[in-house]
């Protein structure tokens, strides 16, 4: 088996591991930040932390009303600008904690008045040399290139710092997310029944909307690093902005469509979809979704949509790990990567 | 002729005249937002007017040192989130003025205490009616499906407004765009004879990084649109971070390497390239650059890397019009796609 598998089985056990570690750290952090008016927060990230960033991107905003920016490290790396971030939190997000650009920005911003925090996987690291706060993950050392155990850490980070910062009383249910790992587990059987029939897929289409486009951001990382499918990614209303052309019969395309206030809109694509004659693939516990696509991924009915992000990248991860199985590739050593990516 | 062919070369008049009949108004409303105590810009847009947006991410962090965030619509239209803007400026750009995701954007904006601008081709549109203040592209309407002129009409009002929001003194020198706009038409011939070349290309990848980024998010869309080209974009930085194992010996990538801070990186990224014998095709002006590229189009010595996004797009939209037809296809009408694109 795979170490990308066995990393993936490894979910439930990891996140729990780390609610239990660190959600008392996270809970007196956001105490603390919530006496120092916080009007910005700017996450800092790249490849799968990056993903894991847009979805704290949505999370936050919507759920402590603060503002959030996406940085873009060469703003500081290469233009070397000095932006007014005293009124900041700056969240850095790396596995490895050495992405020397990540670090780079993370002490440009903290030189600029900006509270740090870095969100890693490694104790040891310069990232948490540099940053104010460190938040841990708890799962083990990531050994596959392809990173899954880490990302669904970052994500359930992002749900501990939303809760912390949120007005008390705010109650985001997070703790439900370990047991709903280990039943998204069960949809391997279905993935593997799956798989073949994409092997000679050369490109898709992966689409998402709110706060499940980090998925699909996620899904279509994978697929590029571990299956080399050209795997572009849309939310579901941008992809009706110009890049919906490139659709004709039989194209793929992997939806996300967890339950919510994005489900009507991407039900709405998908039925353009059938009349261009798509060939979808639908990971949702909507009927009318799933039998309205070609393939689909049933998921259980009682994740909401603010949890379904952890559960509804896991199919899709053995979707990646599989394909890449069937394909005869090795997805724990993807052509051309190494597990620490050094830019600036 | 196709329309797109025509728009694409008004754009120099367009641009000159836009120049002419905004700047004052720009440079007023710089003063006034200067006085103000603005701590955070906020972007809203959606397509073309989005890779433009992008473009006045990274320009307005550098030039004013004001943080600044690309707005996710849905936060607001489908999470009905009310963010804290009361210290924020926020800009809507849209060609038609009437993307009813982003109006509802900037109303919700504006009702949170933001100082709201819109950037728009349609002086009669619906965005005017809801924003304090209005920035007009004067290139006349835009016909043709794939946006060329506003696109580029939308950069130069970021150019205005930087300069105008910057400390006084600042100088971006946009006034010369227009000529480098017409020199650029000139590769016109060069274009010609190279996308015989690409006719049955049928995925690539465009690269660019930092203010250029932009143009490559921006030259995939047309090729997106016009091409049905399957066209991923990527920072020279973020690509190295996983996809990079999508590229095999003859994988078509286009860059951007225009002078300056990332001229290096993007040279280090074509060198890997190389080795791993894809087919690349470069925007540059640099010897080494387009000398290490499969084909290559030479851009003017003189134009530094912050004027160089509007020059260094036209031969990209020449690319996409010229390929489009070279394919058989009508680059006015692409499939499934009307000019003004209706989400929530």
């Amino acid at each position: 088996m795979s170490l990308m598998l066995q990393e993936i089985a490894e979910q439930p056990a990891a996140l729990e591991k780390t609610i239990a570690e660190e959600r008392a750290k996270v809970t007196r952090l956001g105490k603390f930040l919530r006496g120092r008016d916080i009007d910005l927060i700017v996450l800092v990230a790249r490849g799968s932390s990056d993903n894991a960033a847009l979805f704290g991107r949505y999370l936050l905003e919507i759920t402590t009303g603060i503002p959030v920016a996406l940085s873009a490290p060469s703003v500081h790396t290469l233009y070397g600008a000095k932006l007014n971030l005293s009124r900041a939190l700056v969240v850095g997000v790396s596995q490895s904690g050495e992405g020397e650009d990540i670090n780079r920005v993370l002490e440009n911003c903290r030189a600029s008045g900006a509270y740090t925090v870095g969100i890693t996987n490694e104790a040891g690291s310069s990232m948490v040399s540099i940053v104010d706060e460190t938040l841990l993950m708890h799962g083990g050392r990531e050994r596959s290139v392809a990173a899954t155990k880490t990302y669904t850490g970052q994500l359930l980070h992002f749900y501990m710092l939303a809760e912390a910062l949120a007005e008390s009383g705010v109650k985001l249910g997070y703790e439900q997310i370990p047991e709903y790992a280990a039943r998204a587990l069960e949809s391997r059987s279905v993935v593997e029944g799956l798989v073949e029939r994409y092997v000679f897929m050369e490109n898709c289409v992966v689409v998402g909307r709110g706060l499940i486009y980090a998925d699909a951001y996620e899904m279509a990382l994978k697929l590029m690093e571990t299956c080399y499918v050209v795997a572009e990614r849309f939310s579901s209303a941008d992809f009706l902005h110009g890049p919906l052309a490139i659709v004709e019969r039989h194209f793929p395309i992997m939806i996300f469509a967890p339950p919510g206030v994005t489900l009507p809109g991407v039900k709405e694509l998908l039925g353009r979809l059938r009349e261009l004659h798509a060939d979808t693939l639908v990971i949702s516990t909507d009927d009318e979704a799933t039998d309205a696509a070609t393939r689909a991924i049933k998921m259980p009915a009682d994740i909401s949509e603010t949890l379904s992000l952890i559960p509804y990248i896991i199919p899709a991860q053995l979707f990646a790990a599989l394909l890449a199985d069937a394909k005869g590739l090795n997805p724990d050593a993807p052509r051309s990567l190494a597990k620490v990516t050094r830019t600036l």
